[in-house]
């Protein structure tokens, strides 16, 4: 695709941290396409603004550059259901990778995977479709990580840590390394993942103890 | 303030990091001014050293930029102290961003506020006055954190916290999205947040269990 | 030494990251070292590869920089032999420090020390010969860490952190200001220290509770 445009779906924190990122690197924004801007500052004050999801469609399949701006929250699956859609009608997910990042000349992405500001992607790792590499998250060297996951901020994986699709790795969590953690998986805030941990599971740290100290 | 020169308040470590930060960005060192300079490196030995905070009233409002060295723990006023005493003598305290941080565009920093090295601050948050954001801290879009707060190195705060005035966030905590912390309240070492806790409050995780190995 | 050649001992992940580290410095590489080449990437295919540790004495101990590929685990003591032979054997071991660290100019680095992408070394701290300071890891002001040590990715030292030497501090821990890790100490997964931890332990923080959630 010679000089596409790009679209951002999707008006909350997460759209406008990738505006920036795209607009940093002189990316021409087309659009933003969500029912209500929800995050309070300005920068999609001067971008184009389309309210439905059907309004991707009067774009052309081979003009266009699509950035899924929806965030990624356990057992939410608004975010996958949209790249699916537009995927099957032609579309393709542009792959973003923040001039803060860093991402080894030996790691792959995949279309529609985001690394966020400051994040790491180590040699021989490996990035799934549509996947988020949040913030100051650490990815050590050959790391396998499925389609539709989240790595939240500042989460950190060891070396050959292999994370299967749809995973959700929140805020904080360490993950050992040469371990897998199955699909559809949620690994909790702050969670010290020592193990291999199965699909279809929740994997949670200790809460922490809350006591008044007096005014 | 045209050309105005930097006179930092305090002589331990967090001083001298905040020196190597101005000296890089050939900021104009006037001294430190401190009972003792008690880091043990040569950072400032060829910087004027004054001995009492009276001595800063030698100098014109209008001329210098205060920056506050003194670094912050739970429970300890000094540091709230001496910035308060000198904003109410009509002087200035320098907001300093180190060029290892990360600060969006559309952040908003408050006077005094202290981004330290390989921090990051995404797009919509506001630091308030006084507050320091340490070492390898990650602040996701949308956060507000107020005055004289300290988040310290390796905390994680993921999109749309809210921090409250004179919080501490002690080393590697990790905040979900979505949740307030109120004021004068204190977030243990490593401490995983996953719900708003009260003002005057101590949140705090799971103490490390030791052992002996055996030598 | 004028114009030194590099010699990597290792062929595991760690080396291949170290490589990256070095290529992208334009350092000449004479070779790898190693019964075999684990990383399944590319980045070894046009490096001469030995496969005996022996084949370094091959190398006059004036003209190659050793770099020692070997990845450290808590009571492995591979890496420590490997060093100490060559050492005595009058070789020296490079310090790699990846362009995406920052380590202050008021840090030491010992011979042999490896500081990996991301890492920040700040003003007034030690490192030791042989130590790893692995992706993403903070280490504050006027912390002195000793030999042989591995401070794995994501880990976070406040400042005036003392580490003893063979000490492993494994993913993501967390250690506050102030304190002292005894020799030969093991720091779990995740593990959040308050206070000093005697040589010749293990401090833990809590296991994470596993449930299933139904497919």
């Amino acid at each position: 695709m010679s000089n596409p445009g790009y679209l951002i779906i999707g008006g909350g924190g997460h759209a406008a941290a990738l505006a920036e990122i795209l607009i940093k690197q002189n990316k021409p924004l087309l659009g933003v396409v969500a029912p209500d801007i929800l995050a309070g500052h300005a920068i999609f004050d001067t971008v184009q603004h389309y309210l439905q999801d059907d309004d991707v469609l009067a774009f052309s399949v081979d003009k266009v550059l699509l950035v899924n701006g929806i965030g990624a929250m356990p057992r939410q699956t608004l975010r996958e259901k949209v790249y699916t859609r537009f995927i099957e009608l032609g579309y393709t997910f542009a792959t973003v990778i923040a001039d803060s990042a860093l991402v080894s000349d030996y790691a792959v992405l995949a279309k529609g995977a985001q690394i966020m500001n400051n994040a790491v992607i180590n040699i021989g790792s490996e990035i799934g479709e549509n996947t988020i590499i949040n913030t100051s998250v650490s990815v050590d060297h050959d790391c396998k990580i499925g389609a539709h996951c989240h790595l939240a901020p500042g989460t950190t994986l060891s070396g050959q840590v292999k994370v299967e699709s749809n995973v959700h790795i929140a805020t904080g969590s360490g993950i050992i390394n040469n371990v897998t953690i199955g699909c559809n998986t949620i690994i909790g805030v702050g969670a010290n993942v020592t193990k291999s941990i199965p699909k279809y599971s929740i994997a949670y740290g200790a809460r922490s103890i809350i006591k008044g100290l007096g005014e």
